[in-house]
């Protein structure tokens, strides 16, 4: 697996139950995965040496991010390695404009969109689409960063493109959708979540959702257009006219932490299974209602023992030194309904955060067009 | 933790989603604890200095078998190491003779028994207690190894002593029900499982089981009697006049392997937690019925991707090299009943244990007075 961070280690236990021998490339020796027992390469993603060394040692490589250039992966591909996503079907996560361009051309709803390549252009998009837009870094954005809301002054003040710009759509509610697609295109879905985003990131993630009968569809579809193997995650705007594709990751996700606990496969364990090539596992919810709380900033760690107290939370941290803002671990709670699972899983996670200062808790409505990672 | 097998490798996850660091002590570099990623030191569990480099090391040291000899943990506690369960609590299940003294002690029941010191104590036991009799080694005995049923002219030429010797006590079926004890004395039970063994060797574990309401209770006393601490579990016989206990291990044991998934807290988190001295989680199952049979003999890794086909059943390999009668793994099933949790369990076994010979997956009553291990 290309990087060691939680999504590569909670890769691990999976990989463990499985007996599969799963090794990183790791940025530094204190990753995540690294510091959780997983054999590594070090070396940057951007490394093509390092990548090489690590194709070298894998029947299979798969990721636990999307920053390895496509360059590289097109170069370890065409030495032989298998890639799973292969290299095409991760620039779909790595190059927005590639992936608006290929979901539109297989007729998947997007938002308005234009990859402009200067001022003219955005300014141009704006008057169509209806000020303010929301512009997006179309390479190396997450969480958020990587993401503006422009009006006009400020869409003629912009100096960084090319720019995918995107009418900034109202929604209801954000969703998203994990399939696991194996590389001859057997696909399962999980449950449709609703996910909540902070300043564009993750924090809650709540099943069931609504929308299930078109969400799962659309996803399948999605998987099927970028040719994902492994977890793809598709994050939707539940909007006016109907679903739209947010952002897509060809990868375990943030969104499906849940799964852990909460599905009868995780979504780690389905994509060690798929990009194995292995048949994938039902993802049937255990419980009527899984929330997952996101824990960020604070020092986790220290308060472990108050949060283990609170009944019923499932306590993950990920071995990550404390700084304000980062993901430090999450919480899932089981529930016979939303609002207990919800009120667990806050708790517990209230208490982890307890350091990090007012507001930290705090889940709201976030902005359109925010991106998420993991 | 001393010893590296798998239930050290089954606690790793537990260990990540935690943050705890759990090194082993592995008899191998092979070991499956190792082979999953556990930092280790290579050693025998009767090599005192091997055992002092893990304590020195650790800031809590526990275990997953019973085979260090009793005076190597006397000597490290004596060192100030923190034995969790202490080296007298551990002598409960390392020396049969001291745990039925201690339980007789406590009034809590057990088969008629006697430590036979030679032939003309043996002889009299058998006498009174009726022939066959049971004759245990009082230590280094596990899977029904070091267990015998003597009749009188089998007694008479008996030449290992001592010997404890039991009733053969008839009985409807076997239970275990384990326990999650913290040092201070907080205490939580699962769900009582059946048992059924083959050759002396755990096969079958079923939840729900009968008799929750006398079992739970008795192995909570059991837990306070010995002192346990992390995970207790209590063997018993439901026999006509009563529940009778069987065998004690003070680690992760091989009934419980169903809480991985059909729990709200593993017994390996709940067995980090307690020795830990963290706060213990919910036991509830999280289905109607968890049915898990180990997987014995064959060569399962090489049928993983059949048994990965069976749906509901979740696989579980240990990594060990494959040999006839060697447990290698185990399937866990969540169902609406018994039956059918036992169907989708039983059908994954038997495809990974399909290589393994005629009669390899068959579960049926087993022998009084068999010792189970894990």
């Amino acid at each position: 697996m290309v990087g060691a961070g939680q999504l590569a280690r909670m890769t691990l236990p999976a990989a463990i139950a499985l007996d599969v021998r799963l090794g990183v490339l790791a940025a530094t020796p204190d990753d995540p995965a690294v510091r959780a027992g997983a054999p590594a390469i070090v070396g940057a993603p951007d490394d093509l040496a390092a990548l090489r060394r690590l194709a070298a040692r894998a029947a299979v490589v798969t990721f636990d991010h999307e920053v390895v250039p496509p360059e590289h992966l097109r170069a370890l591909e065409a030495e032989g390695a298998v890639l799973r996503p292969a290299a095409a079907a991760n620039l779909h996560a790595q190059d927005k404009g590639h992936q608006r361009a290929a979901l539109a051309r297989w007729g998947l709803p997007v938002p308005p969109w234009a990859l402009c390549g200067d001022g003219g252009a955005l300014r141009a998009f704006g008057e169509v689409a209806g000020w303010p837009v929301v512009a997006k870094a179309p390479r190396g954005g997450y969480d958020g960063r990587g993401v503006a809301v422009l009006d006009a002054a400020a869409a003629a003040a912009w100096q960084t493109f090319p720019v995918l710009a995107e009418q900034r759509v109202p929604f209801t509610r954000e969703l998203a959708v994990l399939v696991a697609r194996r590389p001859g295109g057997a696909a399962v879905a999980y449950p449709v979540v609703e996910t909540v985003q902070v300043d564009g990131m993750l924090r809650e993630a709540r099943a069931p959702a609504p929308r299930a009968r078109d969400a799962v569809p659309l996803a399948l579809a999605v998987a099927e257009a970028v040719d994902a193997v492994g977890i793809l995650a598709v994050e939707l705007f539940d909007a006016p006219g109907g679903l739209l594709v947010n952002e897509l990751a060809l990868r375990p996700h943030n969104s499906g932490h849940g799964t852990i606990e909460g599905c009868a496969t995780s979504q780690f364990e389905n994509h060690l299974r798929a990009v194995l090539d292995l048949p994938l596992g039902a993802t049937d919810l255990r419980a009527p209602a899984v929330a997952t709380v996101n824990v960020v900033g604070g020092d986790p760690r220290a308060r472990r023992a108050a949060a283990l107290a609170v009944g019923g939370a499932a306590v993950h941290l990920y071995g990550k030194a404390p700084r304000p803002g980062r993901k430090l671990g999450h919480v899932t709670a089981l529930g016979p309904d939303l609002p207990a699972a919800l009120a667990t899983a806050r708790a517990a996670a209230a208490v982890l955060t307890a350091d990090a200062g007012p507001g930290a808790d705090a889940a709201g409505p976030g902005a359109a067009g925010g991106g998420a990672r993991e």
